[in-house]
């Protein structure tokens, strides 16, 4: 089965979009990959196989590869004389700003690529987490209660301590704080400021549990991963995370009674149906008191979460063949033509 | 001051996105246009002006003017030797699918050109009409209740007669019906699927008083337009649509008094605040009871509702200033470096 990884993005996961690539790659043996790389300047380039190791990427190596256009159907590859239409299906492993935030999306589907991944519109309300937390509310999904912060705005909050502080719009943990005392909300703040000018504050509730779930739509409906439960810590800082982005051994399912395993995936039901289809996403809930809420919703997740799936490569496969089809509005132009003959043109 | 206007698309708004480019050009006399148009195959072509006539679109000759494609900062029109590159700031005004859906602001943001229009956050809470109620209630804003149908799910309304039946996701009425009896549901909901898989379903308010609004933030922060209470009717069909989206005269200002006004205008703000920057949008209320409610969000209005503003080609302008900036992460590598060193590579 042929498959194009496309990883990289100019985004502040840059970083742990390589790491989640290289993963992939080990784990999917029986595929025909090829890799796209894209840069920070936005360009793509094609990478050999033997070049797929974290350094060629942070020494600039990559700018020897060829370079790849966007074209009608796939990516373009120009040669001396001529050029190679390369119509892979792609695998969008850009993790943050330019893969999740509904820019890739949008160019693939522009121009006509078969693609795993969430759309425009999943990438949207996935990747911004008040957008995130209206539509948890709209579908009738619990979520933790959240307070927004503008940059411009006043630095205080209702939200009782401690608290977290996490920009708006990135994952990965960046720029997120715990905030014991008031004393040190400035600094979160600053910090989280850094980079958004929206963060939100929500109350930490110490001692909850938290599940992850992954799953995607297949041919038989929707299949679920096993249901994990994270390593405990207050949380992941970067580095923690970066690591966490190279995944690759299957972990333990999570010790939990059949009830809240059903709780939990009609959960992810709810969130996933009429939106994320031709996506394999996370979904990190948290269990309070007996309820199920939603904690966030990583529609790319680091290394594809491959280390929740006995059989990672069967998925891949089964999701490939179930991407949504595209309505695409054709043309007649019957109204200027009935207006043409309506004025005797 | 030089323009791009970006019309056409692959939508069913198609039509009316070539009448209200024809439309814009004439209200901006003072501007140095260039003219994009986007075929319904997703091909740009440059149009010179003395083509802006919706006969030579509908008659296909568009496919013999040049070629257009995105590079890093603009468009690339190739030439017998060579090619240039046009660097114009773009006026989206593309409606429905591929403008108002947040593919356009994620193909001009990653190609770095500089546009008139919703970013694609923004795109995707206004065209999805499920997503703008999702929004509005998380903004505390209110909106009338609704009842979502799915193309596979019961034919079945609880809302009371007479209903309006909706497809989730187009504009411009298109597939939009007034229900009054249980009989006519079938019907109704047979025009909307022909759209999209997903309809929304909501009361229909006998004698509500509708009022539009638009704006955009400029120099001095948010421009209001006047206020219009459209004409009124059941609601408008795509023929009359049509025509509307050539409204080149201005129009009277609503006779409200200054309370409602400013309710008016505060729903606005809190609508626009953190979400719209960049483009001029005209949201459309309901007033019942005295309270405004939200009825729909037009990121690109027909013809920019110019007939809202005495000074339209200042009102561009003073966009055109404005536009948000982007916050692009720059990568260091720092992580990747930081490992490799402690492995001692």
């Amino acid at each position: 089965m042929q498959l194009a990884i496309l990883f990289g993005g100019a985004s502040y996961e840059h970083e742990i979009s390589i790491v989640s690539a290289i993963t992939v790659m080990e784990k999917l043996p029986r595929f025909e990959l090829s890799f796209v790389f894209c840069d920070q300047d936005h360009t793509f380039y094609l990478i050999d196989r033997s070049n797929m190791k974290a350094k060629y990427f942070a020494s600039g190596a990559y700018k020897k590869a060829p370079v790849l256009t966007l074209t009608a159907g796939g990516f373009l590859q120009k040669r001396r004389l001529g050029s190679t239409e390369h119509k892979w299906p792609v695998l969008n492993l850009i993790h943050g700003a330019d893969g999740e935030d509904g820019t890739m999306a949008s160019l693939l589907s522009f121009f006509d690529i078969a693609f795993i991944g969430p759309r425009t519109d999943a990438s949207v309300l996935s990747y911004d987490k008040r957008m995130t937390k209206w539509f948890a509310q709209g579908r009738g999904i619990n979520t933790v209660a959240y307070e927004e912060l503008n940059c411009t705005g006043m630095r205080k909050t209702k939200t009782p301590m401690p608290c977290i502080v996490k920009p708006s719009r990135l994952g990965s943990s960046i720029g997120v704080s715990v905030v014991k005392s008031e004393s040190e909300l400035d600094y979160a703040l600053d910090v989280a400021f850094e980079f958004d000018d929206s963060v939100i504050v929500e109350p930490f509730i110490a001692g909850v549990r938290e599940y992850n779930l992954a799953g995607y739509r297949g041919t038989e409906g929707i299949v679920y991963s096993i249901v994990e439960e994270p390593q405990k810590q207050e949380f992941l800082d970067f580095d923690k995370k970066y690591l966490d982005f190279s995944r690759s051994s299957e972990v333990g399912a999570a010790q939990i009674d059949a009830a809240l395993e059903t709780k939990l995936k009609l959960a992810f039901a709810d969130i996933y149906e009429g939106l994320f289809e031709g996506a394999l996403i996370r979904c990190d809930f948290f269990v309070i008191d007996g309820e199920v809420y939603l904690n966030e919703i990583n529609p790319i997740p680091g290394s594809m979460a491959n280390y929740l799936f006995a059989d990672f490569e069967g998925a891949l496969t089964d999701l490939l063949g179930n991407l949504p089809r595209v309505r695409r509005a054709r043309v007649e132009y019957q109204y200027i033509h009935s207006i043409n003959a309506a004025k005797g043109k």
